[in-house]
């Protein structure tokens, strides 16, 4: 069967307080660089074999809502590569 | 100035024990999944200004190298976007 690599960029939804991209730039200031609307997410990557990207794509979208990604807090979007 | 948006994609490195990612693999088998070569990365999102698009991926990387990214365990890789 096909396999595909997933890329799932997880992002903290707008307005959600973001603490770790807060700490992210007050350091980069500390060291005196200028950066601003700092985001920090999470980048998950996997492989699933399925028969076609049709299938594969909704197989990792179950993956998401069922554990990956929190839908109250969190947003994200999926590339799906053929290997 | 133009601003740029910045993603920084940021990985362990091959070989580097990735606890996080065995975990989620544990979870997702045990909703019954199927997935392999798990990874979990974090996702770095900042604007930046600079002159031109070549100064904005210098000073990004200046930030990755003294504060973002962990040489020595991680490894990334970074776009721009012109806003």
């Amino acid at each position: 069967m096909p396999e595909y690599r997933a890329h799932l960029r997880v992002r903290l939804r707008q307005g959600v307080l973001d603490p770790a991209g807060q700490a992210v730039g007050h350091a980069l200031r500390d060291l005196g660089f200028q950066a601003r609307d700092i985001g920090v997410g999470k980048l998950l990557e996997l492989t699933v074999e399925a028969a076609s990207s049709e299938a594969a794509e909704a197989e990792v979208r179950r993956m998401a809502a069922e554990l990956l990604v929190n839908p109250v807090l969190e947003d994200y979007d999926l590339d799906l590569v053929p290997r």
